[in-house]
């Protein structure tokens, strides 16, 4: 192992004051991001829980594409609480989870000034937390990367790494502008977006596609399902039908979507999916961010979605929440 | 235990020649409807292979609705060299699996006067084996009935029992008339139909909704899949498109057989479907025969099948023919 110091290039618009970012949810995606900021010279402070120990002491390694690292956080909790100031970026990395509500996870590190960034799966996520701080910013964040948490305070980078960042609801903000500088100085791909939600979407298609497949098929890697023919073809229908739906909300995909999904996805390695990887793991997967969300927007609109009804369906009987309990 | 002797109900067109059966698959279904006919007065004989030395010592045991039985067959096989004679009946319930070929199965035990019996899943599965005998009288047969192998040579009935009878493709037979009658004599309901294709379509609805769903939703019971409300929406809408399938065929099937099958699955006790207990032992599923045949059905006649479709592809990539193979 030979982790190479990091590197920061400063890309700050005051050079004199660091921005602090909180990353709360600091697993695969937020402690990779948040390393990136860190590289790019804020003072990144992270929460955890059962891996609190280990990142205090080591650090969070990431095994990157061409190298190794060691992100030594600014600053490790364990709570909340023990966090002395608001932090000027508030980072949610948590999984997509309906329960507890974001907004009551988050409310004691919101400051004033703090900037909230959902970096998470769905759609419409942002807009329950607008509400909780209706004064705050809310910047939907989209990660293209494939991560895995191999163990506490230890993350492997398979590939990708790009980031889109857009103002909730629209438009371009200095914040927005600030931490895109911070990604693009730390070498990772990021892109602005006035339309965070039409991003969300495009990240749907892919997710809806991919993941509930993944767990479906005995979770199964992208490569084997798009090895069997019938495996690309239902990737392509389920794509299709959340097409379908981002355009009955107004939200007209760019032309060639799916094949460029399916081109990202065969440029990588074998790759499972997150939920297929919670589900290896027995733990809660974002079923209802990734497939809820599509169904309910179909229903919304009155748009058929059989595919996706179906694939809910079956993903809620695998889950068994209201068979166990009831049973 | 306590195994009652079974008293034969002698049901036969002539009483002086008790007609002779050969039972083909004598698992589950061929076990249950083979002992019945010997309760009839038939003269049953079981071809087996891992069972053989089981049933020939201590024949087949049924656990039965209100009692046990030990059926013991006429005579036991393990190859078809062994028979004697060709049968008068030869009764196929061999799982329904794409290869080897039926026709080639049962080749040497098929005599000029035999008529083969298909108590088999699947739709058109009649005539491949009508073009390899195309002189012999070819019946089909629709078991409804909840049945379970426990052991080598141990059954247990669960619930229903009924049989439906038809002539291939149409017409009813002095042949078919003999065996009702002898299914009959052993208490079980039977039925007669002219239109076996459309008896096989109305099973295939039930089929192709609870099978593929029991095993994708991580092996539920039946009770499992309709207590979620999301489970039985989906049960009901992979029967509507199989109902749409088949009137597309010109099978309008019977009014309200959805609630039918609803019916009849509520009031049986929570239950695995058999693709799924293949699927708990590791042994091949008869996803073609069920979900195959449905979606090229659809695709025949150009119908849309998007819920068959996915569960098609889902199942194929969990059994993973074609993935590991080549992988």
């Amino acid at each position: 192992m030979s982790p190479h110091a990091p590197t920061p290039t400063t890309a700050l618009d005051s050079p004199l004051s660091p921005p602090t970012v909180l990353v709360i949810g600091a697993g695969a995606v937020g402690g990779f991001y948040g390393a990136a900021l860190a590289r790019a010279g804020a003072h990144v402070t992270t929460l955890h829980r059962s891996d609190y120990e280990q990142v205090r002491q080591y650090g969070i390694r990431i095994d990157g594409l061409d190298r190794q690292e060691i992100f030594h956080p600014h600053r490790v909790i364990d709570r909340l609480e023990a966090l002395p100031d608001p932090p000027d970026f508030l980072l949610v990395s948590l999984k997509a989870l309906p329960d507890p509500p974001v907004a009551e996870i988050i409310r004691p590190a919101v400051g004033d000034q703090t900037a909230i960034i959902l970096l998470q799966n769905g759609l419409d996520i942002e807009e329950p937390v607008q509400t909780a701080f209706p004064e705050h910013e809310i910047i939907a964040g989209l990660a293209f990367v494939c991560l895995q948490k191999i163990a506490p305070g230890h993350i492997r980078h398979l590939c990708h790494g790009k980031i889109t960042l857009g103002r909730h609801p629209s438009g371009i903000s200095p914040k927005v502008r600030q931490l895109a500088a911070l990604f693009t100085a730390a070498g990772l791909p990021c892109q602005i977006t006035d339309t965070p939600a039409r991003a969300r979407w495009i990240k749907l298609v892919w997710n809806a596609a991919f993941n509930p497949t993944s767990v479906l098929a005995g979770d199964r890697t992208t490569e084997e399902i798009l090895r069997l023919p019938e495996g690309e073809k239902l990737v392509r229908d389920i794509m299709r039908e959340v097409i379908e739906i981002a355009a009955a909300h107004g939200h007209d995909l760019p032309e060639g979507l799916i094949e460029a999904h399916l081109e990202a996805t065969r440029s990588i390695p074998p790759y499972h999916t997150s939920m297929a990887l919670d589900h290896l793991a027995g733990r809660a997967m974002e079923t209802d961010a990734i497939l809820g969300a599509a169904v309910r927007a179909a229903r919304r609109v009155g748009h058929s979605a059989p595919l996706l009804e179906g694939l809910w369906a079956l993903m809620r009987l695998l889950e068994g929440d209201g068979i166990e309990k009831s049973g």
